[in-house]
């Protein structure tokens, strides 16, 4: 059964039918199909276009197609093309002509526009939900570790002293983001293309905003042509995607370089481990080296979806097909990735001594020699230098910056007073008071602040999960019939 | 002269500090960098870290850099490494030891970043304000052309008529999203990296508050880690102008199209054509095509950014300095191909004939057929079918669907009615009513919808950019001094 | 069962192994891997390093493990991991013990790189095979229409006319060229890491010569930390593939543009089209566009690949476990594209006459006339202005170039001869008789060299896949045992 | 002067001229296009098209062009849009009618076709130049350090000792590979589209033989409209210098890890390295991470390039000006990087000690206990679980493995002999002497088999460096002229 066919005389062949079926993929969207297609056919009730009757014994089929369905185990046959033609050919199994009526007034470009904003936004939302559990991970490390000094690098080379929990903070930040840029792309996609028809909306007297509130669309897309050739909202989740698998990559690549025997800063929980088939040592940080490397997979999404979309004309092109592996390999993804650095980073134990030794080693603290000497009018430059000559003298002595006497320092400058000896990493946390800074009682705030935030997208996800209407929501509603 | 050295014994090698340089590209940021050191000089004046006179004196010598960069002229020492550098380095030319104190409580992580978002929120802006050039040009080719009908197509195939200025609206459509995202990306750009100093945070009193609203920032970005090594910002930009580029090369791809000999439905302007060096006869429509071709550049950059992320430790690296080329690039390809599309847009000539001719040919009022069918209850499927069969007897007889008469449809269904015969094009489009549709009146109302929303746009942009302060008001405004 | 765990005290977590785990995707190379699998058996035993009877067993179990994965039906259990330990654990289920002598100076961190190797290297041969049917389709359908004239295309506006034929050979070129790349991509392919163990060589006489010769390898990749990081060939690949989808896109839209009713060029088979389900006229080149739009996702996958190889230190490292699917995918999606093609191309009848048609309007033959009166001794540039004002004559007064007098075209230089007048598009096609150009003598020598350049392609594939040994025939190999 | 307008009315807006000029990077293509021009005039000349005066005259006021651009301060008019136009208008200065004489029988399609061919080839061949010193750097170092061992990684765990010369051999084989797959793209690149015409050949009796040999092109190439539509040779070329700069980007990242305080193995000299200012401690790897971070824009090229290609019917299309700018940049940051690593490379101390010290910890030579059971016989897996259980002894008891007595290895199994007792890093690295492993002598051989192939590539460079004409060269050649 295919939704066309009446001016052909030839089948099509079995190659090309296999080549463009998109079934495998798109049988994902079955719940979403059969959702658009209560809405719309209580819209068509509603306005008369359709029998209550009818109306009444096609929403029944759907609840029993989605039943089905979800059960699984339903054959996929290629020459069904698609989710749509799979759902009515089982509606058809059922009611017979009564089920040809349901596809009045829309389309497949429409149908299938439909379907894919669904699933976007739930997988928007779900998205967050991932974060969240993210974000609170690292928060609870932060907490768990209050005071342990680290490094701070810059090219890799240590820079300054910081908190742990401030270094830890700096990513529940980018999560942050992340969950903005979702959120921001969720505004945009939640709204409805369904009424578009093929392209140029339809002759029918329809009612788009009854359909919106049955799915809980903010909007209706106001342009027919734009509804059914429109896949920004997947390309800019794609996009949000990317970036936070950015991020995700910079985690686990701190996650790889702490748990080497070089820095040896943390120790990954074994669950999170893997070992080798030949040497018998070895514990390897196998998931934050996937978490690593999954960003290619997203980013080069991002670049197909991208190609895909360059150069099509008005309207729907076949092209188009190609969104959805690309948007649901991206979607499960950032997911996965998300979600395992949440265990990841909960079974994470820090090395306190190692790290504290490691931010006092170094000449981490030259800064705050300099930033002494500036404060003594010495203009920044030429404390910079002064510092810089101290180092020198330092590496050629076998010494430390916090070890020298004032008598060393002023052979340098005159300019140093006694408080600039005996410089410790912590000396140097606590004096960054700065907004933003990493003094512990910046970073108490700085922990209160995000937990606040994180608290927000959380409400925000639930918010969203109890207005979108499930299938069998929409099923029970009661009819909103016009008078006979 | 370096900002650094201290503990250097050699000499950087010339190809080094050539390939590490970032002066020829950074300075152009001349602007953004001065901005933010007058207002950070103001900000520890202030504070008294800085005294009021040495204070008064380096904004003065400020202001005097920044004439002498804007007037051209400067050589670009590459030993001078970036912008930063060469404006401090003229500011000691003019004020000797004083101008090393405005580095206090600064590093040029937290500098860098400044200066990024400061041109960031900017480009923004002004990609919006000529996003709504963009879509003025095209409301008004809509408006100039209120009844044209041309074929609607799918698959590149005529489908259904639909009015020009509905297609046109499909374009306002995509670019209000893009100013959308970029309204959106403007938001998370515009906090304050400054105060971040190296990584860390600073061991001195600043005000970071002060200096954010100096400089019109609505935040303070709350993790100096991440403050000097996010640049979600830009890649975010880059994000939507990517997006945007896709619209503009479908819009490109649609003008090369229209102006072929084969559609024949558009003259672009000659102005915005060229010819050939070998055949005099051609008439080329080279803006559209390179409007459709730069798309490539663009997200060749958006990958670009998303690969130098990948996989880098925190905080800042060096190779975050990759950023500003691609960035600058792809704000002034966007920019430009916005810019050339809105003139060339405007600058179009429509054939109507040709269009009306097209839309009523190919039997693209067949769905209106089937559509009159479903309304007298023959089931839409069965009714896709029947006229599926009408289509193949016009093919074999050389007839169109608008001259078969009462009778020959009635051969095919019993249920065709008198007001099938004579469906024209613009009897399809004028059916269209659904909201959203391509019938005159929902075109009108659309029109006036869309109207409306670029206003706003176009205020946005009038009150970011009355917003934003420039150095000459940073220069003027009043002291904020302690007391004595 | 695990290949590892003895100093592990603590099991995986199951989605830690979920989201590790290789085998639902890696499972496609267990023919690969036991093929390796024998031939490092068989080395292992002719070295002594294994007993003969032991590896008679190895030999003889994994034949039957390879008949039972070949039969489908085993099921994939997720702590298994990957491929490889799954065939392992089924042959310890038959041999116990004897089955862990296999692993003896092996990783699978060499046994990963072989077995993809083996996979990609018939991947290059299948795929220039699958070129080759495409190229002998569009020579086919050169040799079906030898005269056939159509309008040579820039910007798409008509430039000068052209044999039909000689447009497709055009594609035949690419073509060649992508099946060069495959050929030099699978140079570097063949080489052999097995041996090379987990990054270091291993401690036993192993005779990796010996191995390569077994499996058909040209080379013995030379040093061992290489040989386990290096993915260069699956890029290399993948890089091939992209290029050739962006020819298999332009060929893509070029059928789109040509089966529209404003091109009318070509008709595409129905067998390769499809139909609306709302628009009952509609024949849409789904086939074609989607040949278009899956470029997209090839160029994905090979950003991705890159993406995932930036900034990985040596050796192995997990990430490298991203290379399959995207592989997998590429290689998959060009083939299809390739063969479906070739089969939409053989299905294509050209319309001659509106190819004839379109050839001979618009002043396709303007380059002509000047071409003329360059070769009476006018200057290029000054025999150019001078069409291009008849071109504007002709407009101006509604007629074409062929059709002016010669006292016309005197009117414009002197320089006209009578031969001037009448310059058809077939005159024009038989002028080009330089090398390479349209003329019928070049076309139907580019015709007969091309099929010979296609015939050597063909032999290097059947003498590539007679080479590559298979699981069979190392199974039934004669023993090469080292004397008793 | 433009090339064209004959049939224009109107001048093309400024904007629109200043959006399309290629001018500013094109002109980068002066010697090629004055090659191609003297080379193309000496043809026509030949064949008898032009005068042989006319022919001297234009060939000399060629010479005299180049001279003039070459000395610079040409000023760019961009109402010239390109280097074709502004060679011919210099020329036309001189010569004035005549100049007009060298575009018979030539459009700007395969003129800048062939300048762009005559860059590509020449920037293969320096680029492979550059590999080989970056080979050579590699090689010297290696030869430096024949003894010093290091830990080998997998997982950036410490897996098996190797030799510092082993691990810098692995980069020489990438290169080998990158030069290789830079010498295949030469060989495609290394055709002559010129004689192409427009797009169809040309109606002159031209010899493009003679052409290929004046420009020491290997081939013509055979289709017309391939040859100005084909951009392989920049999407080959640049494919290949993304995959060297994944290789470049995996050393930069080893020399920033291995220059940190952690690694601590080695010590970028100080030309490469630059400080802060505000840490005066730093010493920063910036060379290392600009040459990790410029994989970016290398990638994203490719992508650019790609993406302009998609979807482009034939023949040439002004989209393909994209390429230059993208092409130009990819070849220029691949030389820079390549040539600035060869510095950075030669100018790196290892600490023999640090490698050692760390080579010899963490249990690195597990795995040859493991092969120390197996050579009993034990079942490698079974050996395997022993060791894994040996380490977990160790570790619980502040042990390391050389140090074990034999008894306590045959607590664990029976099996271990005598020499399992002091199994050091020097002994374990030693035993690897399997073909490709790390044993010193297996890497004596391979430093010089590399060297061998280094070698190879340099003699390349250098027959294909002579082989290239110069400007000068072609206009001193003596002239093959018809007999009168």
């Amino acid at each position: 059964m295919k939704q066309w066919g009446g001016r052909f005389e030839k089948a099509a062949s079995a190659s090309a039918e296999a080549f463009g079926a998109s079934l495998p993929f798109d049988v994902r969207l079955y719940a979403e199909d059969i959702l658009g297609s209560i809405a719309h056919c209580r819209m068509l009730a509603r306005q008369g276009i359709l029998g209550g009757d009818a109306a009444r014994r096609i929403v029944a089929g759907l609840g029993e197609v989605y039943r089905e369905l979800d059960a699984g185990g339903v054959p996929l046959d290629l020459a069904l093309e698609d989710v749509h033609t799979l759902v009515e050919a089982r509606l058809a199994a059922r009611l017979g002509d009564d089920a040809g009526r349901l596809h009045t007034a829309r389309s497949r470009n429409d149908q299938v526009a439909l379907d894919l904003r669904l699933f976007a936004r739930a997988a928007a939302v779900e998205q967050v939900a991932v974060l969240v559990a993210l974000q609170r991970a690292l928060l609870e490390r932060a907490e768990a570790y209050p005071d342990t000094v680290m490094p701070g690098y810059t090219h890799l080379q240590r820079a300054q002293p910081v908190l742990l929990a401030h270094h830890l903070l700096a990513y529940v930040e980018m999560l942050d983001r992340d969950a903005g840029r979702l959120r921001d792309a969720y505004r945009r996609t939640n709204a409805l293309p369904l009424g578009a028809g093929a392209l140029a909306g339809v002759p029918y007297p329809t009612d788009r905003r009854y359909v919106a509130e049955l799915l809980a669309f903010d909007d209706v897309i106001p342009n027919s042509l734009d509804a059914v050739s429109d896949r920004d909202f997947a390309v800019e989740i794609v996009a949000a995607l990317a970036l936070l698998q950015a991020h995700l990559s910079r985690l686990g690549e701190e996650w790889v370089l702490w748990s080497s025997a070089e820095f040896g800063f943390a120790e990954i929980d074994e669950a999170y481990a893997t070992g080798s088939s030949i040497m018998p040592q070895k514990r390897n940080p196998d998931t934050a080296e996937l978490i690593r490397g999954k960003a290619g997979r997203v980013y080069g999404h991002l670049m197909g979806l991208l190609t895909v979309l360059k150069g099509l004309p008005l309207a729907y092109n076949k092209d188009l097909q190609e969104d959805k592996e690309a948007f649901f390999d991206a979607v499960d993804t950032a997911r996965a990735c998300t979600g395992i650095a949440a265990e990841m980073v909960a079974a994470t134990t820090f090395r306190r001594e190692r790290l504290a030794a490691a931010a006092g080693a170094d000449f981490s603290t030259a800064t705050d020699l300099a930033d002494h000497l500036a404060r003594q009018g010495v203009p920044f430059r030429e404390a910079h230098a002064v510092v810089g000559a101290l180092v020198r003298y330092c590496l050629a002595n076998g010494r430390e910056l916090p070890d020298l006497t004032l008598d060393e320092l002023r052979r340098y400058s005159p300019a140093f007073r006694a408080d600039a000896v005996g410089i410790t990493a912590e000396r140097a946390v606590a004096a960054r008071r700065s907004a933003g800074g990493t003094a512990p009682e910046r970073v108490r705030e700085a922990l209160a602040d995000a937990t606040r935030r994180v608290r927000a997208s959380e409400a925000w996800v639930a918010e969203r999960r109890a207005a979108h209407p499930t299938v069998a929501a929409l099923l029970e509603r009661p009819w909103d019939l016009p008078p006979r």
